[in-house]
């Protein structure tokens, strides 16, 4: 997702310290005290405007959510639509890399992970960079304790991301080659919304670790 | 796939006996000698009319092929339309029920199975009869030894056999979700053709075992 930058969003953002969080290295192995209280943790790494997660977030108010957003204009659109709603003590934004997920989250501390419309890196030399890839899934399992839900317009991801699953003797818990037909009341992306309209389908799949 | 019932078809095929193999069970774990060759032996599981098996027949003359199928009307479609061919000597039918395959051939005697859009069995009471279900699929992987090519239109079948071999832990070595855009030069069933001409996608996988 492309956005034009947004000026001064680095500096904006900081007027949010309880949305926004800016010291969030600090809170690695800890994010439970973040929260002051022991409610799951779900993570939605890349979550783009908001949508999702806000849903979320209103529906499941003994959840603790956090999204993932690298790109600095995409979390100042996200931090505007937490801005129009009620105040929500159980969903906060970090903008940080997928890259450095291992200094963020201490092993097995969260209950989930969403990958949601992840960048799917179509050229075989930016493998490394894909969120299903060998390298950063890895450490994605790793600060990982519950199950992991991914869902994805992009064919060519999704299958690559099988056969990465496959390599990984990670077991399915859901299936879907077309979600939408497949389940009513999804929580859907401002992306989503957008594709579903124009007739695309959804791929779907949610794997639990043997830990 | 539903055909009228072909009256004396059961007795048409014994006119052609190096065609439609009727002593089947006397060449389980020799169906080397049968063929008087080593050659690899590739098995279609519910052949249907036969065009995918006698294009690979023809195509490839050092591979054994077997057509496996249990409706004896679509036997005698499947017969006449080998008869149409030149001779093919690595091809041979057999009317014979799925269920019964550990009969007709030895443990690790196969080297290639395919399953070309086998019957859905949507029904949950009717999980037992599918191919890639836990009964058949499990006898299917004793008789192979290599790999096992999987293709149908049915979506919600094509999900239930992803579980299954993910279930089974076995090895993805190629998958598509979308088969005619990714290959050029697919070998296609009849009902392949009807479909894909309609515009259904194809999905497709192989697998591989770890023997």
């Amino acid at each position: 997702m492309r956005v034009r930058n947004v000026k001064n969003a680095d500096t904006y953002i900081l007027d949010y310290p309880t949305i926004v969080i800016t010291n969030y290295l600090d809170y690695k192995g800890k994010w439970h005290t973040y929260f002051k209280n022991n409610n799951p943790i779900y993570v939605e790494i890349g979550m783009g405007k908001g949508k999702f997660l806000i849903e979320n977030a209103k529906r499941n108010k003994d959840i603790n959510y956090i999204g993932i957003e690298k790109e600095i204009s995409i979390v100042y659109k996200a931090l505007n639509k937490v801005l129009e709603e009620e105040k929500l003590d159980n969903l906060i934004i970090l903008h940080a890399d997928a890259e450095g997920i291992l200094d963020i989250f201490e092993e097995n501390e969260i209950d989930k992970v969403y990958l949601n419309f992840s960048d799917p890196w179509p050229k075989n030399r930016h493998e490394k960079r894909r969120l299903t890839g060998p390298i950063i899934f890895s450490n994605i399992l790793k600060i990982l304790k519950g199950d992991l839900e991914f869902k994805t317009d992009n064919r060519k991801l999704f299958e690559y991301s099988l056969i990465q699953f496959n390599n990984l003797k990670l077991n399915i818990e859901e299936l879907s080659l077309d979600l939408h037909k497949d389940k009513e009341d999804v929580i859907t992306t401002e992306y989503e919304d957008k594709f579903t309209s124009l007739g695309q389908v959804i791929y779907y799949i949610k794997l639990k670790e043997d830990k």
